[in-house]
Formats: C-alpha cells, structure tokens, sequence
C-alpha cells in the first residue's frame, strides 16, 4: 500500500472514525485504525464491536488530492498514529506499507516507522442486508436525539432502559427515551425510501450510539439514510456508514404515562425559568435531597428550596400566564434544567394535575409532537 | 454588617482572593472567604496557610458602585458562595447579616439565606513587620517565574528544590530553579525603595505560589511590590495583598554548574526545534526510556528516536548556522520542550561540551542574563 494525501483531509476522516475506537477494549486489533487503499480512494474504519464507523475519501476528492500508487492495507494504533500526523510538518504526507506491516509515514524533512498489525485480522463489520431505509434531514436528527437522550437511563439494571426506542410506522418517526423518572418523546414525519409504507419497525438503539452518531456527522451533510436489521442499524451519509448495535428486548409500553388533562397550568419563557431552577440547584445539590418547591397561586408563582446545613433560598419567577388549581409540588431541579434545554430558550407549557402525579412540559406553539415529563418528589 | 455592590467588581475580588482558598484544607474555616466591610470599603480574604490573599474594593471605586450601610464582617463558605453571586439574576446585590451570622444575598426576586460563620474564628495573616521593599515591572515578574518554575522540582524528596530561589544584591533579582536534571536562571535589575543598596536578601520561595501570583496579579497593573521577612513574602498591588510562606534550608549553589565554554554550538529559530522535538518525543513518550538523540555534524542536524515497541522517526532539523566539533548527545525531550517554550520563539543557541556534560540553551541576542540548563541522558 502505498499513497500520497492532504493532511487535514486525511484527520477529518480519521477523526470521526476514532470516536468509534476506545482505549479500554479487550480486543487489541480494536484499539487500531485501519486503512484501505484501492483503486477508487481511502476506507478508514473504526470500531468498538457496538459501534462501527466507516469514512470514504475518494480519488475524486479536491480537497484531499489523493494518489494512490499502490492498493492495500493496515492497521495502525489510532491513538498514537492520530498524534503524528496532527504534528507531521508540512500540509501533505506519504503513507507506504512495507515489510512485516512496516509502515513509513513521510512529511517533509519527517519520516515515522511505525509497527503495523495485518488489517486481514481486523473483525468484519455488521452485513446489512436490507434495502429498505428511511431519510431523516441531519438537524431534525440531531434534534431529536438531544431532545430524548436526556431521558436515557445510565444505570445497567434494566439494560433496554439505557437506549432509545425508535419505533417507524405510517410514516412517522416515534422516538422516546424513559429511566422511569421521567421521559422524553418526539414525533417527527419520515420520508420513505423503497419501502412498504405499511411497515413497522420497532427498534431501541443504545443511548450512547446516538450521541456519538449526532457528534460524527457534520452539520453540512444535508440528510441520512436509516437501515435496520434483526440486531444493527446503519446510519449512511455519502462518506460515512455508522452502524450501532440494537438493545435485544422489549421496551416498556409508555403510552398511557403521559397525562391527557391539567388542573394546574403555567406558560414561561423556557429560559427564565432555567435560570431560577439553576440558581435553586445551588443550594439543594449541597444536600442530602436533590429537591426544590415550587408553589403555585393565581398570583405568583415562588420555587423554594430549604437545606438545613447550609441554608436556603427563595424567588419569585416571572411567567407569562397561570391558570387553574393552586399547587405545591416537589421535583429533582436537575431532572428539569435537562427537559428546559430541550426547548432552546422557546416558550413553554407545563401541565401538572396533582403534587403526586408526573407532570409535562410542552412547546406553546405545538403540544403533540414534543413532550418531557417529570415525576415529582413526595416531601411528606 | 450590610452592603450593596455591582456583581461583576465583587465576582473579580472574589475570583482572586478565591485562589488562596482550598476546598482539601484540614482547617474547616479557610474553605470560607472572610468579608470585612468598613467605612472605607471591603475586604476580600482567602488562604490556605500557605498562601494568602487579600483584596480591596474602596467605597471610592466606579466600577463597583459600593454603599457600606453597616460596617462587620462574616466568613462564608467560599466555592458555594461564588457559585450563587455568579448566577444571581441581576447587576448588583445586596448582602446582610443578620442574628447568629444568618447571611441574606438578595438580587432582583432571588433571595437566599446562607449560615455563616464568626469572623473573628479566622486566622490572622502574617505580619510583615518591614518597611524595605523593591519594585517590579508585573511583565517582568511575571516572565521570571515562567522562565524558572519549569525547572521546579515535584518531588517533596528536598523539599527545598520546590522553591525558586531568589537572591536580590547589588540592585539585582537572580532567580534559579533546578530539579538536580534541568536549571533554570534569570537575572533582572531591580527598583530598590526605601532600602540599603547595599542589602542583600535570599530565599526560597514555593513554586506553587508563585504561580498563583503569576496568575493572580492583572496585566494591567503595572507594578507589583515586595517585601521580604524572616519566613514571608509580600507581594502588593494597588488593590491585593499577596502573602506566601518561604522554604526553610540553604538552596544549593548553583554557580558552578554552568558551563562556561562550548565545543559544538547550534543557532536555531526555537519554534523550529521545538515542532521537530514534540514531534520526536510523540514516539519517546510510549516507550520505557523517554529519550530522543541529536546527531550534529558540519553539514546537517538529525533527531532521532527509536521505540521498539512501536516503531522510530527520524528528522532533518532547520538550523540558522553550526559550529564546532560533530557530536552525538540524548536527552529527555519533554525537559527540553519545556526549555524552549520560555524563549517565546526568538532565535536561540544552544551550547554543548560533551555528550555526558550539560547543554545550555540561551538567547541569542543576550547569553548574560537568561539560561536554560539541561543535563544529558547517558544511553550507553
């Protein structure tokens, strides 16, 4: 193998597949990157066995200014070999595979000698064999795994709780995420690529695939394709395949969580009321009880938060309109500064019943296709 | 005690006075700041037994917009306190004390209620009982620290070689740091007030500390004053009082240890080296022996390093002229980054004896008052 390519080219490709790549697997070759050369350009892949990522750069490619003199391939420490090309001197470099997987990297007056490892060992990525995908556009994406990811349980003793169920049907994308405090959802149109729209698909996809899917994929890449099998997805953009795991399991039915009434209603500016909660956090996360108070009345609305060791805090917050039952009710301040930085500063909705009942924050403008709901603490 | 100020001048005081404050201290008050409110203006303290730090805001200054309706003082808990002025939602806040050192912080609708404790259960700071003092430009403090405390010792092993020592004779500031494989030596002249010219002063002052100050005292302030007793040192600005304990014990004489002639000498842009270094030291840096060699003859200068477990590089380094007899030497290459990085890029010359005797790195345009140090590693 051997061939010639810009610089910055070659690390954008590198990087992304090295967020697939972790210093701690069990399985050597894994910690390596490895590189394949032919005819019509550069594959570089990266893989923690749950996570695979694949970038493309072609021969075609301006930007890269690819020769390749020689087809083939290696494996290279990713870690290691990422550092030195970042360092290399000059804008361009040489990669050349020699004897026993020897590998010389070249830049300037530079030239590394690298031990290689033989990329014919390196594990075989996921087959999909669907032809089956749906197109989602990149920000409504990224949207929607931000706004349900935060939901995600972090705790392995309900496994399927640590993913996000995707379930396509009617040509809708359902998203939503629960650790049985609270839960996130999404509803978003789908366009379907050769596909019966009658299907359904019903899948939970590993939290932390999602959130290293929406940090790989460029915010310039207009849309991405969706296929699903019996235990992987595959994300697809035009230079880069991302595959995931599923979670094997059947994840909880969380329709009938999320209350269809209120007897108690507020409207605040999303980021008003997170710079209120933000201050009241202050003084409950010194405590033993991560709890704040906030009591409702046609004339105010106050959050309180009392922490005997080191003191206590009250203020008055500023809303756009109350209506209904007077309420005090007790929540987890953290749960609720997740679920405002969902709505990016927009105008809110939320909707309690009773102190004891999950309550639900919604966008103003539209209450069916984005929900967080949070369930209190009881104080007494 | 009670008090109205501007958030941000407060938020300023307190960020440097906070710098003194650790949260692992054994004595539970210093995790507090003290706050004195006189008819003259505030006082800000923190310390760590080591370091201490005192700030002012007059009742005079615009910027804090301060009122002292009733002078006191209280001791609050410091990280926590910090948190809560730097979210409070508007420019200025009010403080109060009130019955068993209950602290009211009030800002727009936000009020919170904090235990304090008695001020007067804070320890006194040292008492600098001099009238000597010296004068120096903040720029030029702040570069001799940076130029020597690479050269610090870590090891508590010789506690002593911890401190930068700092001799002030004949109207001069000699500071020299060394680890017992690297030195570090600054001379700059110095503004002596109200003192014996003929006075000389020696000690040994933490490299921690200095540090902080470094990163405590402004930019634009333009000169920092010290004065020196048996055990302290003071370092005063117009707002700060900046005390440090100093090390007990002789500091080594060091005179000897730097060679006064050189039989191969290189003039490089230290930028250049530098990039050819780190780049050399990315494969040193995975292998048991961190060590790159240099190999200089008449015609060229090569790096090179060579790491079994990973492979070797090697590299042509850019040189302005060289001179004297070919030599081969090894050395660890993150003592020698850290060299180079206090020559800020100028052009410098680095002097070699013998392959087993210390180089000198220094300026090229002034070898007098500003060396570097490096003893080499013997690799045979």
């Amino acid at each position: 193998m051997k061939f010639t390519i810009k610089r910055n080219s070659f690390l954008n490709s590198l990087g992304d597949v090295q967020r697939a790549i972790s210093g701690k697997t069990t399985i050597p070759i894994l910690t390596g990157v490895k590189i394949v050369a032919s005819e019509e350009g550069l594959t570089l892949t990266g893989s923690d066995s749950d996570i695979s990522i694949e970038s493309f750069i072609t021969t075609g490619d301006d930007n890269a200014d690819l020769t390749i003199e020689r087809a083939g391939a290696i494996v290279l420490p990713a870690r290691f070999f990422s550092e030195i090309v970042k360092k290399l001197p000059e804008d361009t470099m040489d990669i050349e595979v020699g004897m026993n997987f020897q590998t010389t990297i070249k830049s300037g007056s530079a030239s590394y000698n690298l031990n290689g490892l033989d990329a014919n060992s390196y594990p075989h990525l996921p087959v999909i064999d669907t032809q089956e995908s749906f197109t989602l556009p990149t920000k409504l994406l990224k949207q929607v795994i931000s706004q349900t990811v935060i939901a995600v349980s972090t705790h392995e003793t309900r496994p399927i709780l640590t993913g996000i169920n995707m379930v396509i049907s009617e040509g809708k994308l359902f998203a939503v995420a629960t650790d049985s405090h609270r839960l996130s959802q999404r509803v978003v149109p789908l366009a379907m690529d050769m596909i019966d729209g009658d299907k359904t698909y019903n899948v939970v996809i590993p939290g932390k695939s999602l959130v290293e899917l929406s940090r790989t994929i460029d915010e310039d890449v207009d849309s991405v394709e969706m296929m699903i099998t019996e235990n992987q997805v595959l994300f697809k953009t035009e230079n880069m395949l991302f595959y995931s795991r599923l979670l094997e399991g059947h994840y909880p039915d969380t329709s009938r969580l999320i209350p269809d009434s209120a007897s108690t209603e507020i409207t605040f500016q999303a980021g008003t009321l997170l710079a209120a909660i933000d201050r009241a956090s202050l003084l409950s996360h010194e405590g033993k009880n991560n709890v704040v108070k906030v009591a409702i009345t046609p004339e105010r609305v106050e959050i309180s938060g009392n922490t005997p060791e080191v003191g206590n805090v009250k203020e008055d917050i500023a809303y756009v309109a109350v209506s209904g039952e007077p309420l005090e009710i007790s929540f987890n301040p953290d749960y609720m500064k997740d679920a405002l930085r969902t709505f990016a500063g927009a105008e809110i909705k939320v909707k309690f019943t009773t102190a004891v009942r999950p309550f639900i924050i919604v966008p103003t403008e539209d209450d069916q296709t984005f929900v967080q709901l949070i369930t209190p603490v009881r104080t007494y």
